[in-house]
């Protein structure tokens, strides 16, 4: 099922970054761990106030405007996506032990103490991604259900933890041993039940490891601090590659498993269906890999000018090797392309901001982008249509005020 | 990835039809039950003489000529295209038995006479096709391994057998129950070692019912009698809607699962993967609904005239309620497009011939066919590769002689 290009954005409501995550942390939601809160951004509390817009307040979602979002390479944590099921729970670090059970020779329980003191610290970069990133472009075409994300579910973070692989390997998976459930400790209500955040990965994936890219990480460090009650506090996955659904928060037990897990969030939920049956979700495996995608975020100049300076982010679809080959704008609804600039220097798993100064005339309403890379995806013109608006990653289109 | 509309066909090697099954039947493939076998056509021999195309002699594959396949809305027998992995496996009906195990409450062991007589006779239509049908469009971008399928490895057949959903029924599923694996009786060399074919389908498929189509047979008939040895003597089943290679020949076993079969013809291959890598592999689900299809299949006149009258078939995507909504041709490489007239009546899970007379000049040197279907499914300009070339649906085209 084909679908018209998007109509302008659907707006969220927008509140101050500041006052809101004031009345998070000293309001009704008592949950948050008040001290471990980044209420200053490293990158100046100038950035963030305004920019961040609240999709849902229960469950807290929210997404960056995509004007501050495309400000840096690395997204300040205050401007980060927030995508929750459930509420945040409060977990005691002292207490806390996260359990490796299952498929494996020696079941563990990790104090945070004995996870920093047993295995060596890994860090790097990935950029994260919902698998609902632009589902205004699906509703759009027909309204689906689910927080209605512009194209600022997506940043770019440093992790740091330990190497998933060195937990895994240290509990000896027994023979037969193929996926990693991971279960959070939220509490979120589904079809009238109580269940916690799942997720899952193939067992090939977690123990992937490579020199020159961040490994899936069993992580309590972003961007140099500890994880924010919001992020994951005490503990997260990070896999690099995969949607964030798969980057579980608030990490209590990692089963080692023959399947997948049976979690909701992956049986079910987090799969592209064009019916929504459960027939039709059984035939689908649960979404793992984020595609190429492309955004232009914000633009300057064009008042008393010819042309504007346009900037965005692409994101190479969610594979080791894979990097950005182009990116390209177009003023006059895409009879014409040409090249933008790739801004920041391509790693793995990581987008890179983009910039293109294109003329315009008074007439000229949006511009339009799209890209490729070097796995051979290619952004289509549109995209099909599912019942839950996942994986959209068709051109996208910023609009341009008029000059009149 | 995009690819470029493909070449002229690849030619296989083609043989008189009854030179072929006469070599087969009394030489040194001494696996055939002869008694079994169709010698004649119910529709005629004249018809089929020379007219099927042996892609691979052992393990046997072959199909229809074209413009053999679309003389008949009821594929005759000797016609149907025929898809091995190893041998045609010699049965002896008298002590063969169908086993049905694992999470039931009563496991089963019938035999053919116990099958007929403790369940009623099913009996209806439904168009099987192979996930490689049209596979040489894949490889004409890039070479994929596999049988180098033309457009017809499809057919559409009367079946007759035992509803699937009875049978299972009678053993009581547990709790938990949620896939049926199918298990034939041939030997399948695959990496060195020698297993069978198997296939899987979600419980839930099997247990539909519905008044006006077929549902899931256990079937010993196809087209009024009884299997021959290279279509699953003496039972198969039918998936209708599904690919081909979940419809397993030679069933010896019925696993009751709470997961879909480890048999690598579930787990490993009839997957749409752009990289063959393990990983890739674990990522995505097995294929079962087969997508909107659509050929142009022969054509006649335009030697002394302005017009040719073209044939094809287009199949519905594979779900029970869904009719093919249109079929268009183009003369001018898709500039304008006329709409064909389809031939039989639709039915579910079942294909319709069409039919269109459209001008031509010297110069046309082929006809394009694109086809919608009621889900919404259109057949795309082309479809992306895949490292295995299934499920190849795009535009299709047949060449024109030139009348110079």
């Amino acid at each position: 099922m084909r679908q018209p290009l998007p109509s302008d954005a659907i707006s969220g409501l927008t509140v101050s970054r500041r006052r809101f995550l004031s009345r998070m942390a000293f309001g009704s939601a008592g949950l948050w761990v008040a001290s471990a809160f980044p209420v200053r951004s490293a990158f100046g509390q100038s950035e963030v106030e305004g920019d961040f817009i609240v999709r849902q307040e229960n469950p807290l979602n929210g997404e960056p405007a995509l004007r501050a979002l495309i400000k840096e390479f690395v997204t300040p944590t205050p401007l980060f996506y927030i995508r929750n099921h459930g509420n945040v729970p409060k977990i005691d670090p002292e207490s806390f032990k996260l359990k490796i059970e299952g498929m494996v020779e020696q079941p563990g329980e990790f104090s945070l103490g004995e996870l920093k003191e047993r295995f060596p610290k890994a860090e790097g970069m990935a950029t994260m991604t919902c698998a609902g990133n632009r589902r205004q472009e699906h509703s759009a075409f027909q309204k689906v259900g689910g927080v209605q994300w512009d194209a600022g579910a997506i940043g770019n973070a440093t992790w740091g933890g330990v190497r998933l692989k060195d937990v895994i390997e240290y509990c000896k998976p027994k023979e037969g041993a193929a996926h990693l459930w991971f279960d959070g400790l939220d509490d979120v209500e589904v079809g009238g039940k109580t269940i916690n955040f799942g997720g899952s990965i193939p067992l090939e994936k977690g123990m992937q490891d490579h020199d020159d890219a961040l490994t899936s990480l069993i992580a309590w460090e972003m961007n140099g601090e500890v994880l924010t009650p919001e992020h994951g506090y005490p503990l997260r996955t990070v896999i690099p590659g995969y949607i964030g659904a798969r980057s579980v928060k608030w990490l209590g037990r990692i089963v080692v498993s023959d399947r997948p897990s049976p979690n909701h969030y992956v049986a079910t939920a987090y799969k592209v269906v064009t019916e929504d049956t459960p027939l039709a979700l059984q035939e689908v495996a649960p979404i793992y890999r984020y595609p190429l995608n492309v955004a232009a975020c914000d633009y300057s100049g064009g008042e008393d000018r010819d042309e504007i300076t346009v900037r965005g982010y692409a994101l190479p679809s969610g594979r080791v090797d894979t990097r950005i080959k182009a990116v390209e704008i177009s003023t006059n609804g895409g009879r014409r392309w040409s090249r933008a600039k790739l801004i920041d220097e391509q790693r793995p798993y990581t987008w890179t901001r983009w910039e293109a100064t294109v003329p315009v005339r008074g007439r000229t309403e949006q511009v339009m982008v799209r890209s490729i890379d070097t796995a051979g995806e290619v952004t289509p013109d549109r995209v099909d249509w599912n019942a839950h608006g996942y994986l959209y990653n068709g051109q996208h289109s910023l609009p341009i005020k008029s000059r009149d």
